[in-house]
């Protein structure tokens, strides 16, 4: 073969991005070497400086530069409420909604027995220490609303127990916009068992 | 917004990948700073070495981490022959399938005036000099079949005219195990133009 090993060493690299297998990988090691070395170059950097700078918030385990996070360190946010999620990303998409003013924690992943994830892998154990340590009323479990967010909320739910705190879940049911006509059986079912009475 | 601003920084670098944008993006960036620090330091290193030791062959221009690349000093290839491909990308894929055995010459790219990209950005002035001072008996003109493509082949055809060789280009028409239903008209009708009578 005429590609140099560099090349090859580049292209399976890459296939730890989520989402990229061989054929995307060469088109990526091929793109940034043919066309763009500046982009190489800046993703590289970007990647070094990521891994040197960002660790996890000490209360609430999402990414951050420094020991608390801003939402943590926030007075004011409601110190009694706290929201339970599975990833950065999730945290990130329920504040751009901007509804919620508790705090959060992260579980950094979710239960998934086919890839060996248990509960000893995500942060059950924290999470625990924080719910005993803190005055909390409420947690919102905020998994996703697939059957590994189900068994990470009923986890969750089990480390919660012990506790005198009042645990809610996230709704079920059909997407503001979407039409009957296009949902699934599952959500329509889980629309159905949790309707609510008009006027609450 | 609670994410880390070097996280914000590798977003924006990732999206310097063909075919990744915003959303992509942050799946990767949170995805590697989650679960795979070990992937994205190997990235970052295979990048910087790449960018290092990856170079180009002085004769053919593909991808190389000496001044010539193992085809061009092949002595059991075909010197007088001589493949113009638009990228090191179609370069491999044509030497994979191993019924090429001349030498070839890579453009790094294609024209396209919608992105800018005219002769000049092309190795064109390197493919006249390297027909002008070896021995060349025959050019096959092994761009892609695409507008773009075609619109190299034609000027790649225009530099080679004032030499007395022969200019070939890969056959257009059904890909083997290509049913005609399912044929666009284009490649029909290329096929129709190009039809080639029985045992020759």
């Amino acid at each position: 073969m005429a590609t140099s090993s560099a090349i090859e060493a580049l292209k399976e690299a890459l296939k730890a991005l989520p989402g990229v297998g061989p054929k995307n990988a060469q088109r990526m090691a091929f793109h940034l070497m043919e066309r763009n070395r500046e982009g190489a170059r800046a993703i590289a950097d970007a990647l070094n400086d990521a891994l040197e700078r960002v660790t996890t918030c000490q209360r609430c385990n999402t990414f951050c530069e420094s020991q608390v996070c801003d939402i943590c360190l926030s007075v004011k946010r409601d110190q009694q409420l706290l929201c339970v999620v599975e990833t950065p990303a999730d945290l990130q998409a329920l504040e751009q909604v901007g509804a919620y003013q508790g705090l959060y924690f992260v579980l950094m992943g979710k239960l998934s027995p086919l890839e060996g994830i248990g509960p000893e892998k995500l942060a059950f154990k924290r999470l625990n220490t924080l719910v005993a340590e803190h005055d909390i009323r409420e947690v919102v479990i905020a998994t996703n609303i697939t059957a590994e967010g189900e068994a990470t909320a009923d986890y969750t739910q089990q480390v919660l127990a012990p506790y005198d705190i009042k645990i809610t879940r996230l709704a079920r049911g059909v997407p503001v916009g979407g039409e009957l006509e296009y949902m699934d059986q599952r959500t329509l079912a889980a629309a159905f068992k949790d309707r609510r009475a008009l006027g609450e």
